[in-house]
């Protein structure tokens, strides 16, 4: 291809019209919902030399449109939003475009975030941060009238419509409703009533752009309800025909309190269900006839070993099924996401590529803060096929390239190419040592003894105190191998090198941390100590010896986001239980309380004189109240830690109504089924990991090895003149550093062309199409089948000579 | 083809000599292990009518032998011996006989459970079962020898140095040894010494032939050890960090027991990890410093809820593995004694196919009380491609067919079919009643109303005695009603049909369980009254309306063997604890003993006066106690339910001395992997359950649906007659009635030919089969790939010139 008719192509010819325009354009007349194409936009080419400017400017502002469009597209394939909350017209356009920005987000996140932590200062507050009424109410007015705001922005972006068959933002509408009232209450009685609604306040959080993990995980967890619902059942009936059976056999023992009645009988084997009450629960049927072991034996192993593992296996297998089910509808969603905007992008001259021209135009709106060098870049990325246009096959690879960090690919080895020779020398001998086994093996070494010696220390010590006051030979001598480690690896391997590895960072923040807690001794600075404490953390380093740590390790920091999803699930249920909790339960426990329930010993809290020394004994289980939201989070942690839960549980309902049990059965089966997903998830992240390893035979085994997913692609100089022509000249860009820096760098290094590499850590989702590689071509294909796009059949019609007639008219 | 020639090719010449001999056969040299052959095998054919009577019998030993041989590969195969252990001469199969038969393996298993009861009457025994020591140890001398014996016949059939070289054999002589050293100690000295060694006796019962499953669970418990130890080591890891942490941080606090010292520390957490000591561990700090619930959060967080569920990942994966390549190698197993089999049984006139007559010898040997028409329908079930010969790829199917149970097909559908018009009627209506839907629905509602019914009484009763001593009119009614469903499902589905369903078995059992604690009651037995409380487990009909419970619970009978062997694999680990518990901790603890330690409040027995009664407070802790081996397992199960565990470990350490807390920790560790094996196991099953009726696309929903193998085969009249003429005369089989019943039921049925079918059970490995279906083809071609067999070697000699001229000598 001659360089001329190439440049022409990389740029598309200026006085090119759209194939599809922007609904978003009101210039000219949209095409319809039935892709039927209005004859209007026709192909004209004027003659060139002669560009009429109005014809040329309206024709910019379409393109601009189709750009705005097409990014909005790939926005929303990348967000998961449904394709019937895109913006239908102008109007939606610039509501949408204020509600999707990060500014709207975080505001939209603080709000919400605001909204919860008003509990903080709510009656029963916290008490260094209560609140006087008529502030926490105001505040709260403040926030929920911000959240009506945002749902006004909403209403306007998708329409009544549309608005008002989303469900999500209906339930959220109504919630606001009634918080705004409640909230006018509380203000003009100047009083708190029982505002259980409160526990509905996470909704607002839950809707937030930034936590669609969240929003996820709660679809999940409702899809794996029905089977979880079903094995319940299962449990709780065997539970029944056990505590009848138990009720019968043991009730006529007096001295057997847990199965006195039936209901006593059915709360102790629930209880029991959770082992927080067994051997004691078993004991009094024991003493008196030893056989009776074999009724809880069995019910154990029933209920305990067999039933609730079926619990885990059912949850595990609706979560595999999920899992694939959600990926594959995310992948399908991005890949129609891509064809709409690619067919945004299309030319009338040229209908079966996208140039550079538009792909600029379209990240210039879709990642306003890439340089002109990246996109370029990006582009070229894409075309794989044919360097000059991008095909709709190229396309679909958009999302594997788009958050790719693109930077040249050194010429030499390392950072110290280009020092003087002996520098060079000593460097290049650093670089050699630090690479080295012995090396590593060394510094193995070193933290063992280390290791042993901390244990050996603390245990001589034994008293806890004065390890903190001097600070010890040893601890010197150890943080300055360990300095001198870092020192030698950051300036052998290079600052960029040496913090590319997560183990490197892992190593550099706990020699930074014991260097702080050095000083903390130094100076006495006694809040800090706990720093100091944290120096056994070194010995993690020890588990890069072996290979399977490095990969539990490694699929640790891949899991870490989900996991903190999970976890922000499960703070979302403590906040709404806590809520309920703090309504019902504030300050009914207190030291001495439930003299008349079975567990008043662990609320009792006396004086005792042992020798001549009062010793207060404190039961301290008053400590595991609802009184404010911090000590409901606790307990609530208590609780699903489930040992001797049922001693809070009968304190409370000692106290209160027998009802109050409901509360904390319903809570021990919700944390259940949310504890089974997050094991469900673990097992099941795991299992994959390690059957991508050996379905792939990864390496995995070199510690260094930066497991990303790599691109790459040469300019030559006289392209990279030539995009930066085109630039500066055609498309009007006008902050053009980046590309002019890279001219620079060709020139300088003295090739005819310089290889670029772009880089970025690898995703589940790039795991997920590898693993299923064979399924996503089938999926792919049925897509196809049965979801023939309305741009195809316009395609086709365009094709047509009927079409082909009818486009001759303008 | 001919009948003649038919009859010829179904019985096989008589004059026909095996291709290869058995290595048993003494009269001629064998094949040697290059698999040459010998020439005095050769090809003579007799001339008919003058058969050398001599030569006859010889050749018809020769065939026996062989028949032998390949019976015995075939159990090898069936019970997967590995073939190193295959008797290698006449010498080798009297004792291999000798050992293999359901006698011999009944004295093994009595032997070793002799051997294991033992224990409940040594000291400490069982007081009701104390034996003096001359006794027991007498008795254990007996077993011991018994034990020698059956390893002596073991030596026999080995051999020296396949003796020697068979681990497990070898294990199992030395603890012979040392246990017959003690028993003649404990004899002598008439007083029992600290024996240890008693844990090992579960060997000797690993050891048993009936104890294949419990072998393969050990096996598979220790190959999923390397994994679960490395993230063992991580979990240690981290506990002695935070250990070192927590002594830190809270042994300051004189009101904190639990991090006073590094080990006190260090136990806490151990604990911890079991939750078994959760809030308390955390109060005395939490009550300090409200903060301090950070550093549990934490720990637990990454401990439990992270690291064990990462230990049940790497065990679950490993699992996973573990059973398909268990699964593959059994199954090539299977192939490679089929093939030998097929070796032995292939006559020299026809070598590519075995007749009847080689088959029906060999069942006579593998199958001794199968009879004649079973044997025949079997043959004739595994011959699909050729009717009258069996190729290798027939034979492949051979353990497919083997365990079927053969029937006529009926010619009608009713088991009333042959009653006269009107009874026929009534039974009709009858079947017509017990399969409708109303019907159906109609009990469910009975038992619901039962159910409701019960739990309603059980309430009102509310004090537990009255219920016992008159009958309930409820009862009756219920009972009426159940009883006469039972009776017309009988009637009207005929009982062959009624009982081949595990459902209505259940059905049946339970009514008749319901009916005899009737019995009980209305003759006041008071020792049966427990059958009475079994009445709710009606309740468990109803679980049969949805799906999801008929596959949990078919499932569930479909695991039920692993899981006995599962759990006598726990037994037998729990054995050996208790033996080692029982020698270190027999009579250590006590009412009120355990003063000084944390846990006194658990053995404090008081009695204290509430008004004006006198009441035992109880402790009861002491009942956990290692004072018999009955004790021992209890106590050793509520440590396996692992709550509250702590207070029986804390007791005896208070008692005896630190180390005690070794061999808790241990348990506990064991425990574990048997229990994450238990799990992943069920996981496993289930998980591959649903994935199979997933992939099948199994219909699953008829309850009624017998699901099992079915093979289907065609007799015709002419045949067999033919068959019962050729047993008759040329096999010279005596017990041929269910050949003759056979012609009977084919000559009264008036049809030419009858249909049999042979049904069995459904296995897990039907469903592997199904499963792995491509993956079994490649195995398959890997295996006759790389395992070219000596059979075809030698095959392919025949087949060669110089083989043919080298056969015409004899």
């Amino acid at each position: 291809m001659e360089i001329s008719s190439m440049v022409d192509n990389m740029t598309g010819l200026t006085h090119d019209r759209p194939v599809q325009t922007s609904s978003f354009c009101q210039q000219f007349p949209s095409v319809d919902a039935a892709g039927n194409y209005d004859v209007v936009n026709n192909v004209v080419i004027p003659t060139p030399g002669a560009p009429d400017p109005r014809a040329q400017n309206s024709l910019r502002q379409s393109w601009e449109m189709n750009y705005q469009e097409a990014a909005i597209y790939l926005q929303e394939g990348e967000n998961n939003d449904k394709f019937f909350t895109h913006p239908r017209s102008a109007h939606a356009l610039s509501a949408y475009l204020f509600a999707h920005n990060h500014l709207f987000y975080v505001m939209e996140l603080l709000t919400a975030v605001l909204l919860m932590l008003l509990s903080l200062s709510e009656a029963p507050a916290v008490p260094f941060l209560r609140l006087d009424v008529y502030i926490h109410a105001t505040l709260e007015l403040l926030a929920l009238a911000l959240v009506a705001f945002e749902l006004g922005m909403k209403l306007r972006w998708l329409g009544f419509h549309t608005f008002i068959k989303h469900k999500r933002t209906m339930v959220k509408t109504c919630v606001l409703f009634l918080q705004f009232i409640e909230a006018i209450v509380v203000l003009v009685r100047q009083t708190s009533h029982l505002r259980v609604t409160r526990a509905l306040r996470p909704i607002f959080l839950v809707d937030c752009r930034y936590c669609g993990a969240v929003r996820r995980n709660l679809r999940q967890i409702f899809q794996s309800l029905p089977p979880f619902i079903d094995i319940l059942l299962l449990l709780l009936f065997f539970m029944v025909i056990f505590a009848i059976l138990g009720f019968c056999l043991f009730s006529a023992n007096p001295a057997d309190p847990y199965f006195s009645t039936l209901e006593n009988s059915i709360v102790s084997l629930f209880v029991l269900l959770t082992t927080a009450n067994f051997p004691d629960v078993m004991m009094p049927a024991y003493s008196k006839n030893r056989w009776s072991c074999i009724f809880f034996i069995v019910y154990l192993s029933i209920e305990l070993y067999f039933i609730m593992n079926l619990l885990l296996a059912v949850v595990f297998d609706t979560f595999n099924g999920v899992e694939k089910m959600k990926f594959k509808s995310l992948l399908l969603h991005k890949r129609s996401a891509i064809e709409h905007a690619f067919q945004l992008l299309l030319s009338r001259q040229r209908p079966d590529g996208v140039s550079l021209k538009q792909f600029d135009g379209l990240m210039r709106f879709y990642r306003p803060r890439m340089t002109a060098r990246d996109r370029f870049l990006t582009f070229k990325a894409l075309t794989y096929s044919d360097t000059t246009m991008l095909s709709l096959q190229d396309f679909y690879k958009f999302y594997e390239v788009i958050g790719l960090k693109w930077k040249a690919r050194r010429s030499g080895e390392y950072w110290f190419d280009d020092l003087p020779r002996t520098a060079f020398l000593i460097f290049k001998g650093m670089n050699l040592l630090v690479k080295s086994k012995a090396f590593q093996y060394a510094m193995y070494l070193v933290v063992a003894i280390n290791g042993i010696w901390i244990l050996v220390e603390t245990n001589m010590v034994n008293d806890g105190v004065s390890w903190t006051h001097v600070v010890p030979l040893s601890y010197i001598i150890f943080l300055t191998i360990y300095g001198v480690e870092v020192l030698l690896k950051i300036t052998g391997l290079g600052p960029m090198t040496y913090f590319s590895s997560g183990w490197n960072l892992f190593d550099f923040s706990v020699t930074v941390f014991a260097f702080l807690g050095l000083i903390a001794l130094a100076f006495d600075m006694e809040p800090f100590y706990f720093i100091v404490v944290l120096r056994p953390l070194q010995l993690l380093r020890l588990f890069k010896i072996k290979q399977r740590y490095r990969n539990v390790l490694d699929t640790m920091f891949e899991l870490f986001p989900r996991m903190a999803s999970l976890g922000l699930t499960l703070i979302i249920f403590y906040y709404s239980f806590a809520i309920v909790g703090m309504e019902f339960f504030a300050e009914v426990v207190y030291p001495n309380c439930c003299k008349n329930s079975t567990v008043a010993d662990s609320y009792r809290q006396i004086n005792v004189t042992i020798g001549n020394r009062t010793v207060l004994e404190e039961g301290y289980y008053y400590l595991n109240n609802f009184n404010n939201i911090l000590s409901s989070f606790v307990t609530l942690f208590e609780l699903t830690v489930v040992n001797n839960w049922y001693i809070t549980m009968e304190g409370l309902t000692s106290e209160t109504t027998h009802w109050t049990r409901l509360y904390f059965m319903t809570f021990y089966i919700v944390t259940m089924v949310v504890m089974t997903i997050i094991v469900a998830f673990i097992l099941d992240a795991f299992v994959f990991r390690m059957n991508y390893s050996r379905k792939n035979r990864e390496p995995l085994d070199d510690p260094e090895d930066e497991k990303g997913i790599v691109f790459e692609t040469e300019v030559s100089q006289t392209e990279a003149l030539q995009t930066l022509d085109l630039y500066k000249h055609t498309l009007g860009v006008t902050n053009l550093s980046s590309l002019q820096d890279m001219c620079v760098a060709l020139e300088r290094s003295g090739h005819s062309s310089l290889v670029f590499q772009g880089r970025r850590s690898r995703t589940k989702s790039d795991l997920s199409m590898k693993m299923y590689e064979e399924e996503i071509q089938e999926w792919y294909e049925e897509y196809s089948r049965t979801n023939l796009q309305p741009d195809e059949t316009f395609h086709r019609e365009l094709d047509s000579p009927e079409a082909n007639a009818s486009n001759s008219i303008n």
